[in-house]
């Protein structure tokens, strides 16, 4: 007979090897099962259509190119940044949406309650690890949000450029989708010049070509 | 008239905000070439599904997923590595299937020019940027398929467990599919204790549970 999916877990649960304690046993089951949880991140879909406009991205495809991004564009952050500690938070600044959802940054409802839904969210999806490294996430995480460390400001600004590069290519699949205007566009992204100037003057002009290309409505 | 994409793209390689030299337009020019070109590894499905089997996954997901795990497995690692470059060897790793194409762990003719066209892959992805970075990234990718270091070890022994885990949770719905049996797996899989003997012995230990929850075939 079989034994159930459960039962399995149960029995891989007791085991680490390499470890010979009940806590070091816990300890790893507990990673596992973070590890396996966030698999349902590459559910979570983005408002954002791939370059050549075949269908949108998701969470775990949006946070793979950012973070290398991070691995190309460190010589354009305003300030000098710690590289592991933008990528790291690149990595998991979307987990949260496993349980709170995609919020459209120009969705005005969606976003007057995005804080709390998120901050419960961070509070389930991270309290799964053991506690030093759930720390550690919430830490990384509260930084990126709150804009507090340069890392956080040069990683926000990685995550607002990569949907319009996106958006520039496909042309505007995603404004078309939703109406937006180039001054909603303006509004969202300009906190990018807080973590990096020069890509921040960069989006400007993709914007600006974007009108000019015929798709992006000027207003 | 609305300008053809091609001009667009034109124009904004000649600007790099906060750059005033060519050289340092081209520089830039080159890398947002790379970061649009490295899009379509988005299209490049793998042979494993999600845990919960209701789709494939892509490169891009599986490439996030190995580098978060990165994140939190450190202690696993046979020797001390180097957290950043395994995480920017685990983001980088299939950037040669967008031209090369995923090659399944148990497709002997695809293993066997798979080299030959990996090579050729990495020399046109990575030639794209600067060359300084595109350096640094082939010397990456060197060291990760020639396991020539503690952190391509490691990096690898990742690389080769979460697609396990994930099968396991789907109770071997790529398995299934293609007919492989355990002996297969093992062989595929038995180079991750260069990286992590205590890594290994849980994907031993998963394989022998799928044996005996009858979703994988002794062999």
């Amino acid at each position: 007979m079989p034994l159930q999916q459960s039962e399995i877990l149960e029995k891989i649960a007791m085991v680490r090897p390499g470890g010979d304690t009940l806590e070091d046993n816990e300890r790893f089951s507990k990673q596992i099962e973070f590890i396996v949880e966030i698999d349902k991140l590459k559910h979570v879909e983005r408002q954002s259509a791939l370059c050549d406009g075949t269908r949108q991205e998701n969470d775990p495809e949006h946070s793979w190119h950012i973070a290398t991004m991070a691995m190309l564009f460190m010589e354009y952050a305003n300030e000098k940044v710690d590289q592991l500690r933008v990528i790291k938070m690149l990595l998991i600044h979307d987990l949260v949406e496993i349980y709170a959802g995609d919020t459209f940054a120009y969705d005005m409802i969606g976003n007057s309650t995005k804080e709390k839904r998120e901050k419960e969210a961070a509070k389930k999806i991270f309290g799964l690890l053991p506690q030093d490294q759930a720390e550690e996430m919430i830490e990384l995480w509260n930084e990126f949000e709150s804009l507090s460390s340069p890392e956080a400001r040069f990683a926000s600004a990685l995550d607002k450029l990569q949907p319009l590069i996106l958006s520039f290519h496909n042309k505007g699949w995603s404004w078309k989708k939703h109406g937006v205007v180039s001054s909603q566009i303006v509004e969202s992204k300009k906190e990018m010049a807080e973590g990096s100037e020069s890509l921040w003057e960069y989006a400007k002009r993709l914007i600006k070509e974007s009108i000019d290309g015929g798709f992006l409505v000027k207003g």
